[in-house]
């Protein structure tokens, strides 16, 4: 099935996750959304933000993403899940030209890629479980544009995927506006904690963290024989 | 067992591979040959394309990788295999001074190197499953230029082996001209394709796929509440 | 518990081995030392030596690493281990910020780390088994300066630490000296060897391999049909 | 936060649901639903149908499952996902007896689990990804009966679990009266065809296979030789 | 491509791998022949041995399977890889029947199976790399008694396939004879060790170690400390 | 290097920790001295309590378990780590044999271990990372009696090592008594417990677990939209 009419965050709601970390993100919407940590970028330093379109695969068939590029427009990411584990290599240099013709901002795949080394030529910012060049086939439907589970985590579609060195994770599109605006406050306030370590401050005294370490029990002692 | 005389293919056939990409010669000969997915490149972008001297090393034993250098001349890769799981660091930068002092052009181990900075400023080509220092003995024998299975595929000497971003692909030195001559084929096939997706057409109609979607079943709905 | 007083190497003998490779080091204090394969560089080149301050954390919970900080200084390397399996996003860059402040030389955690575009740009020089934003909580106590296994090494405080694009090695500080001067001798030994097999002499002569060899039965055939 | 009110199927329904495989439950329902392969079980031959409480941890805490028991009730199967990959022993005989004196039908938890042997004598039915004694501690709050991500497959509170020696899967409430009926046409339709496989006739045949074969272009030959 | 007439050992010679372990089996043929480490019997004890009939097939695609049913005779083993990585469930309980039907001795498989607990009440002997529920289709083609390689040996049609707890070996058809013999050597040997060793002689004594350890530099200290 | 003379915990010590379990221990010494969960029993249930013998060995050489053998004695477990990771088959029926004929306990082997059918009948307790029949040869030395890590965990001769289904924990000699009164402590408070929870008493109610979970902020609600 392919749903062809999603809500998408506006324009001006995406821009705002324009060079947001993936680690602010994931802290400024309570430590969630994370894919699992074997996606990992094909070149780095690399960034993106965008609005989901999702596409579920059949292990070893990419038939559906060559369906799913006539959904995306410009601003959105193609998410791609296979619905049994593959490492096979679904997308290479062509799918990547068609996408970038259409706006896309970036692929994010639970599964192999190919032609890396044009795809980083071309700049176009992909996350993948795997580098491999075994070719698929096209035989079997799945779906565009319905809820998916993505490397762990789930994705609708119109969620905000933001993307790094780091790896990758989602923001639900109702929780988008206020999670942008908590990034916001986090990056101010990690600039100030920045230039105060850089001068010398310890943790342990900017975030006051002796007191509480001691009625936990910490203790110090001159070595291991002063015990 | 240490075998002196080969086949090789002739130095134009082997020039025809030059640059190739493992994808397209993957996809050229029928989807076939290709390296597991953890042979990973030491360094990108890489591209190497040679023939194949063989060598099975024991675990932890890198003796024959000495004896194997002696049977390799220019033009060769030299592919190594265990013939138990192993990742020590069989291979450093003085095996590839070697290596590179008579013309081999790259390396691909079913195992761990080391010394990878500096083989990576020598600019010498290996594709490994480690990147690991633990140091090897020299006791045990093993083969030079017999058939061996390395990472899951089965390599004859005298075989085309081309690497890149992508990994590592073998063609069979009997097939070698004619999968050469579809390689040209596909990759004419694809830079027309290439240029017919930058300017906007879709894989769906380009491949002609609407109407076999069609006959599978796809649906298209509004969304899934109108489903 | 933290210890507040350890011994240190010397830093002439630390200087030492600023730039010795971690398969020398290896080599020369008899094979061993080496940490796993899976504790990788998060940039390369990247080279690092210094003294071992270590950090035991609970597993997601980098709350002990705040703590360690204070104990780091000037040439020391932070050493940190969860006591279960864990590739959490225990380190970020603002602790980086906050060692380089301490002339902390670098990080080896057998966990994850995250921020590491911004680490890489720093140049501060990290070994983790993953990149992972996941973020930890500051609840439980753990220990600082006690002797860990980090990666399946042994590493007692005060240990010189060395790392490199091939991997990290720990050399006790008893042995740190006599272990530089082998250093020294190998890498003079390699220097050589390097020249000689550059102009094309075969390890089978310069190792005098080939008597071993033959009585161990290597057998040289012109082809398998011969044999 | 704790949902203390959730929709559960009838207990006729879950009833039907016994003795059920899991593949039988995946094919029924679409090929969906399944959990992870590495969700293994703690013995064999092991059966389990239940109506999921969900429960998210943190890493290596497991104070969120002593929540989570209370909220169960007969009939139940207790899910239990951490919020960042780790295979600490989060569960073990004590919390086991605790889910038997309410009736709980089993626990699938993506993380480690200890005192198997007590647990097996029991015969408690546990699916896992680990068997770790690592202990865990009671510090961080998580979510109890909140739609979860669970060894990548989405699960809501309510669902029906079916777990097998093949692994576990989910079906969601509302789809669990029609996959019930549909199971139980695969199940017949499957009794009837092994008894002509059990016979001797070929699948071949008996699923009329060879046609679209042969259209295909599915070649026989004597050898290879004769190719 | 289907070859339907493939050369096969004698009964009588397979007869005599009845019951022999797979280590001995490898040992006996030089150390060759294992297939990886992660191919695992689906329930133990189980012992096989047979002829092998090989099956190629796509990524999640069980359709050649029935295919090679109908080339399996009394005696034989089907052994299946996919072309690319894969853990799909590609057999089942049904298939298990069909090839009991045909008095086929047993699978292997690089890929995954499901319908466990059914197939080992049949004591039909199974090893895979995975147990896994994952439905597959009936879409691409592939081949049945060509050469393959199968978890990392290569296996040719008609080769003989022993398989143990400890895992599975292939022996060429043309060498069975010859290893059977060296296998039944070893066992008679073997035997007399074992009762040897059981009344307490040493395998240093037993094997005459003491000289060659000496001569390689061992040393015996009473303790560390008197090194 | 063999060391010959190590201190051992005295037979009653030992006995003592007959039957407790491994979660139980490594609480008891305060969540330490767990060996990787990767270390599986090769039987279940299966239970061992024993003092450590430690051998070093090279990868896939297995020289020293023959000079180790002599140096254990009854009460003893048999303790290897390679240098570097593999899985190969380092110990079989033969070297089982030797070791129950000197009334030693069982095998922890960081590697892999064969003819597990025959050992499984023997009875003889064995925890390995693999099983797996590859061979291995007598080439090089190693250490017997000095202290290693083991699957992450520091052993010296003569510590404590208990394991059961659940892996391996080691004690170290100096708290072998410490720990077993702390074991019998938390053995005697658990079967209390373990009554009160069969009886139906909450986990919440019997560790008063209410007013700390309400003082971290957990709330209860109806539903989620209630929230």
């Amino acid at each position: 099935m392919v749903v062809t009419k999603i809500n998408r965050p506006s324009d001006a709601l995406l821009a705002g996750f324009d060079g947001l970390g993936v680690a602010t993100v994931h802290e400024a919407q309570g430590r969630k959304g994370l894919l699992a940590s074997n996606m990992r970028p094909i070149y780095r330093p690399i960034h993106m933000a965008g609005s989901a379109v999702t596409c579920e695969v059949a292990p070893g068939d990419n038939w559906m993403i060559h369906v799913a590029v006539e959904q995306c427009q410009a601003g959105d990411v193609l998410i791609v899940a296979p619905t049994s584990e593959c490492e096979g290599g679904y997308f290479g240099d062509l799918l990547a030209t068609s996408l970038v013709a259409r706006g896309v901002k970036g692929l994010v795949i639970d599964a192999g890629v190919r032609d890396v080394a044009v795809i980083t030529e071309m700049g176009f910012p992909v996350w993948s479980k795997a580098v491999f060049a075994e070719g698929t086939v096209k035989e079997t439907l799945g779906n565009v544009n319905t809820p998916i589970v993505c490397a762990g985590a789930e994705i609708h579609p119109g969620d905000v995927i933001v993307g790094d060195d780091d790896g990758v994770v989602v923001v639900s599109r109702a929780e988008a506006e206020s999670v942008l605006a908590a990034c916001r406050a986090r990056e101010a306030n990690e600039e100030e904690k920045r230039q105060r370590l850089a001068s010398g401050e310890l943790g342990l005294d900017m975030y006051s963290m002796r007191e509480r370490l001691k009625a936990k029990g910490l203790k110090y002692v001159d070595s291991l024989d002063s015990n």
